[in-house]
């Protein structure tokens, strides 16, 4: 069956035409989280209509619709339940009667880090695997959780997703979740000034010449620089601290994480794989620390799979 | 049907007979941790003599065994897969073969925790809900999970039992776990007395003519003791960050919080209640947090459910 999937993100919006594990077509857009809703829908709009003319198809020829963005998403009712501020007018967007009536089809709907740990399953570093844990470091840092094959939800789809808002530092900062001390406030992008303002020396860094970001700070690191090992190394803790919890929550095979700060994966994975080889309770096992390796598409693949598995049942047999 | 349930724990076996709801016969061992797990063995079944003896009843008469216990259990093939020192023999004990060898009934293996859970399901403060978490503050700190009316077992049969070794304090000290900055190495009983030694003045109470326990130190927050306040309020922010932790991992209704320490939950509660209310992510309700007041013969109930359940799909509509 042939699907359009969509990936909304807080910068981007992807789409995709994917039939057969095959990806007939994609396309980028903004996701012009600065204007209402329906301007963000009616670009989504667009872009089916793009990949439809460029395919020379219609909507009669496909199974269903999957989109997937950040936020709480009620996946039963496909209603937002909880997002950032960028997109809160998402929240009273009626999705169902939107494909019904714009393209007569029915609509799948999921949490981002939910369905880019799919798509890992599916065609990444999760082949084979049926007990996951996704980690998202981006700009804030989310998860996701799948146990014997199934992702976790939670009564109030909450489950898996709040990875980065366990508390690892009860005597921690204020984060914009509510908690404190929670992995994210410790540890994202967003707060890296701070953290760095706070490390010894770190002032140094501040006011050298160069914007610092986690790219610029991972080559100093490289490069020897004392002060950023030092803010660096408090970072690694704190995420792998994270993955600790996530692996005691869900007991995993394997932790994949994703985000283009993987692009440093040398440095990071060695210091998360120490540490949860050192720190992590795992009785009889062990479990594998993994990079995603497949972040382009990879939420475009797991939506697919959530369309035919909810419609079609088209289930890959291989990893059951 | 008519189950033999034992609840094996670190220092009292307690044993019972139940019957539709009814609670026939029980009785109460030590546990003899100190010695061979053949003895213990041994103890259970003249237990088990002696309840049958008393009710007039044969091995026949019964549907099945349940056996509840700390550590990591296969509910799968009823083998114990991790324990702490006091019963490390059972590690490699053939349940199944005992219950059939000796009485020629089906046994069923749990966690004391998940039962515990069960039991508060089935009979007690989770009774009409069906997410719940329970966290069991003793000696260490223990827990359970249940999404939409099912135990959380996870790959390697630790998901949901670990929430006393989240991470909660990823500077904080070694845990006999492995881990460092866990809930229980920042909380526990066993950990007391360093706990206290560190606060300030801490000597103080420690120097004083007293052993100092969670109880003594209870009565003294009663009487206004400062340096005691100073003490309960760091555990009871360690704990209250371990439930908003469990939330945020497990999506539930309600966490019942278990143990001899709730006795003192008159000061407990109201500060768990706050910190949750102010710090764990729940966008569009609450969780409410209560203390087990059925602790006594909880988990013989929880286990007797899961046998019921395992072999005779005797389940309580009422919570389906």
């Amino acid at each position: 069956m042939k699907n359009i999937c969509i990936d909304l993100g807080g910068t981007n919006i992807k789409a995709g035409i994917i039939e057969n594990d095959q990806l007939l077509y994609a396309c980028n857009g903004p996701s012009m989280s600065d204007q209402s809703f329906l301007k963000v829908m009616n670009s989504i709009e667009k872009m089916i209509d793009e990949m439809m003319k460029k395919t020379n198809s219609m909507p009669s020829e496909y199974g269903g619709i999957g989109l997937c963005m950040p936020g709480i998403i009620d996946v039963d009712n496909n209603k937002v339940l909880a997002i950032n501020a960028k997109h809160e007018e998402a929240s009273s967007f009626n999705f169902n009667a939107w494909a019904q009536d714009k393209y007569h089809l029915p609509i799948v709907m999921e949490n981002d880090a939910r369905t880019a740990l799919v798509g890992e399953w599916q065609h990444g570093e999760g082949r084979g695997v049926n007990d996951i844990v996704m980690m998202t470091l981006g700009t804030g840092i989310g998860g996701a959780a799948m146990i014997n094959g199934k992702l976790l939800h939670g009564k109030h789809y909450q489950a898996g997703c709040l990875g980065g808002h366990f508390t690892i530092n009860v005597h921690g900062d204020q984060c914009n979740c509510g908690n404190i001390g929670c992995v994210e406030s410790q540890s994202a992008s967003w707060r890296l000034k701070e953290l760095i303002a706070k490390a010894k020396e770190g002032h140094t860094l501040l006011n050298g010449p160069q914007e610092i970001d986690f790219k610029v700070l991972f080559d100093l690191v490289r490069e020897g620089n004392q002060i950023a090992k030092e803010v660096i190394d408090n970072i690694l803790k704190v995420w792998s601290a994270g993955i600790v919890n996530m692996i005691h929550a869900y007991d995993p095979d394997v932790v994949i994480v994703s985000g283009g700060i993987m692009n440093s994966k040398d440095i990071i994975l060695p210091f998360m794989k120490e540490w949860v080889a050192k720190y992590a309770w795992t009785a009889h096992h062990s479990v594998d620390i993994k990079a995603s390796t497949h972040t382009e598409n990879t939420a475009l693949w797991g939506i697919n799979y959530l369309v035919n598995d909810k419609y079609f049942k088209k289930i890959n047999d291989s990893v059951q």
